[in-house]
């Protein structure tokens, strides 16, 4: 941590800073400038909050060199993570998971339907929405438990572990019994009363990016999860919001490099709510894995038209298909199977 | 709200569409346009979702026209909504409130000199944060109770409302009874579980705009805590994310005549968060009154240098005398008291 | 285009409405909604300015149906339109090109190095700049026509056709005579003079996306060159500017299936500007290969640490080269050549 | 500039990195941190490249402390710089300049009737565009040299310095015989050989912000201006793009404080392109002037319907005159003056 004090800050107050660094264990060095002075601080710098050093009349500014999360920097724990969700591996070597299903569960016939399609294409886990988050109040806010048992079901029927969002803290114990991966929603990224919470779960957890949030700021929510004692955490980036008008969000695909330069965690793409429409889907499912992601989650219907959500970004079953069918290529290239 | 049909879209396509609609009580127009056809859709369209219209392969675009919200709309409520907050009366043609005190709070010693300063001041409500929405999972999280008591032993001395933030629905209880302005942060302006669980408390809630967030989405939800049931909601600006690095925020003052335009709620300007340093909150607080806001939430603290959380960002309580003295002047021009 | 009126416009204000839009020989539809009224506007509507309809006090809103640009709509122009670059086709089923070079262009010699590595590694054009944009006025700002010169001569001995970036119009007579693509760079793409000015070359155009711009303003940038009479237009995706602080830019790949949809023209995707770190841009080429690009532009340096710009986005000869042959079998995939 | 190299950096490139700033003059000091190691270089640092040492493999962040600008920081001149255009001076303790005035130059006519309603309302310079930069090859384009001819004329019967935007080089020296203060627009902020022209001319510059540049990135195009030899540059903040859509852009009025403080030039505030709306600009320019605004820069017309352009955002001569009324009075408590 680098710390810019101005210059004409009195010794005495420099004497103050320095002692406070030290008494918390760190080692400070400093540099005189032409027109700052510049104090280095060696040692965790996690334990600070750089909002109360630059409380400081005297500091001009804080800067972080090391990054603040621990427990999801590849730094300090160099292998990569494989996450076993109800007996699919996800990261490292392991192949490319395609996670498929409809945006929100339905009826329990048209996700057997759908089900049995991403089984038949070469998915390998089943999505499906039982609890909604929706802008508006007046829109359909998902089926509840009874969307979770229908996904019991499906999983039964057809084998494929089952990723479901959950929403709120009062359904933590339903998701721990029935949910093979719990995912946390892009606008929940920061809502740090449910990362506590599924810090505390067994079943690992798809965090998904916020609309807004850096890489950083998802690497500390993932930090969240794993300082809570769940360090099963998988990364989902499911496009940002940028001034573009003819997607919904903007796919920043660069994540997939960086996330695993950065940390060890697996990293899955979800190219139906990044475009926010189907005929783009399958271009940007294929640069996901071109660009070395683990895993995709892409939402398929077998009538989208008559979907109760998001029909506009859903794949059919025939289309999911296809997009299995280039996928196994283009991992194949980059050396990854699906 | 205006729906494009691609050239094309075979006749039976179109009467299934309009049927629909009509099916829902709305009534359609069609225009024949060169390269596209467009209906028009008339009626509450609220109840219409813009994504499963969009399904429809031969549609190009929806376009709203009605504004998605209905009881925070002014059009549909044109008198300025007044709330009462403890017996602090917030909107209207009411004085400006200018609500004052630290980030978190910290010790019973210090909570009570800054309210006693806020109050000598002129300020009308007493803000702490008790649970903390931090970052870092290493950061202090706040007191939790032991910090809503003394925000009570605090109004009882010196009888300013308190205004706090809730985080999670596990804490509806204590902050219906001891809270008289709930504060949802940023961070919670989409966990619409939350939104929902303050729709049904009968205490007042102050809404925070998320950091990259429309006015449009703040208002849906405004409109999911009333549809709720609880119609005292207060908006609160306290900045949005831009590139901009000088600042924390980029605080956004058009809200306010905006507001004031399309919704009858009271709007509050938060100067402390939106530009994240001291220096920066004086001007844009007086900006704010000239603007026209309701109400100010400014941080103050005793000491800010010492402050557990957001120092940076605090005022003296001196430099907050100031500012409400300056503040009253500039009110006056503006046909408003504080 | 969709005009909404407040409900409560005199009629006569109505009439002078619809009378104006007649007058210029489109046709007028009127839809009555509950709490507005709506007119649908039909014909070409580009001649028509949206902020001027606006000024209307009646009038609430304006939403344009039609895309504002006709000659790089594909709609008007249902054909891929191939451009020749100084003998290399780029766009419709043509091989994808791959362009590769220096960031500025330094000495004679070592650009010769970097050409023959280009060539030899499967590149078909040459980058350099030689005029060079900078943010500081204290940094290098290129050779000038000397850059352009040496890149002049290593296209005779290699046969690389050059791509350079203009930078002003008084140098639009040096780049008609040697330049084969002529660059106009992010920060350039709304100096509209500058478009005029290149409308009249005859030289090919990549036209880079602006760090902040949509696609329809970008779409709009390459209607004024081509309005200009210049319709070798080539769009150019090198990043948008997002909150991400972990690169340099935010690749927008969904560019790639949105323009081969809205337009005819080809797209080009620089994975070096995109991202500013080495360690990304292989990656993203191959992502860029996979989503459907028409070519790749790409830093390639024979020592980037000793470059005179942009080192830290640079390829080595040896890293260009695996891209290359990388790229050729993820191109096969999608069912294209390089 | 903090530069942190990553552990296992070999000695002879660490030395290698050291003995280069060494060479040009500046000073460095070492810093052994648990993870990374770091050099603080001491100087003038404004010379160094930053992208220039990032592509040193071994380094891993590069992190400038000094501003980059040295001529435009107020480190390195503490008093106001007050501009002086064509008689009235903008800055320092000067009176605060309003400026008013068409979009566009329309006719000799109505220009003369706004000039004197200007004039009238206390406006002390007129505005007006004669090159208009139009994202639309087909609307209007401007007057051109006619419109400068009525801007001189009514300057001449109405004794007010006049405003206008130059878009290209081909045009200064008309720029430089007629117009009083030379406006860069925002999309030219970073038209880095436009900056250079105008760095030549003898006219001052109003150097408007860019639609998403940082306050650093501008002060940086100051810095070019200056550099070239003129060192009257007033800054401009016309509002930013953000997510907001019932704005056209979002007015950032802490740059006011902020320039003050970092930087010694004028700052002025266009609240019409900010907001886009006429019903917003009264209480933006309100603000603008509590905020601490050198000058205002607002948009004015006889017949905002009937305006050639952007009569959306135009207020009324009326409303023009109340605005500098209520403006009088703000300027008072901030103890200024209009």
């Amino acid at each position: 941590m680098i710390i810019t004090l101005k210059k004409g800050a009195p010794q005495q107050e420099i004497d103050k800073i320095i002692h406070e660094f030290e008494s918390k264990g760190l080692a400070v060095s400093m540099i005189q400038g032409t027109d700052y002075n510049v104090f280095g601080v060696v040692g965790d710098t996690t334990i600070i909050d750089d909002r109360i050093v630059s409380a400081n009349k005297y500091v001009e500014n804080v800067t972080r060199i090391a990054a603040p999360y621990k427990k999801a920097n590849r730094l300090f724990h160099p292998e990569d993570t494989v996450v076993n969700c109800g007996g699919v591996k996800i990261g490292g070597q392991e192949k490319i998971v395609v996670m498929g299903g409809p945006c929100s569960v339905e009826t329990k016939e048209n996700l057997m339907t759908i089900a049995q399609g991403v089984k038949e294409a070469g998915g390998r886990m089943l999505r499906g929405g039982a609890y909604k988050p929706r802008t508006s109040p007046y829109a359909f806010q998902g089926l509840g438990k009874e969307g979770i048992d229908y996904l019991c079901a499906a999983r039964k029927e057809f084998g494929l572990p089952i990723v479901s969002e959950l929403m709120s803290i009062d359904k933590v114990d339903e998701f721990e019994e029935h949910v093979d991966l719990v995912q946390i929603g892009a606008r929940n990224m920061q809502n740090f009363d449910l990362l506590k919470a599924v810090g505390k779960m067994t079943k690992p957890v798809l965090l998904k990016r916020g609309l807004s949030n850096t890489i950083e700021e998802w690497l500390m929510s993932a930090e969240y999860i794993m300082a809570g004692g769940n360090e099963n955490v998988i990364l989902c980036e499911r496009g940002i919001r940028t001034f573009e008008k003819y997607t919904r969000n903007t796919l920043d695909l660069s994540v997939v490099p960086i996330i695993k330069n950065r940390s060890h965690l697996p990293i899955v793409i979800d190219p139906s709510h990044a475009t926010g429409d189907w005929r783009l889907v399958e271009s940007m499912a294929l640069a996901a894995i071109a660009a070395g992601a683990d895993g995709l989650i892409v939402e398929v219907h077998n009538d989208p038209e008559a979907a109760w959500s998001d029909g506009a970004q859903s794949l059919t079953i025939e289309h999911f298909k296809t997009l299995v069918e280039k996928g196994k290529k283009i991992a194949q290239v980059v050396g990854r199977e699906i």
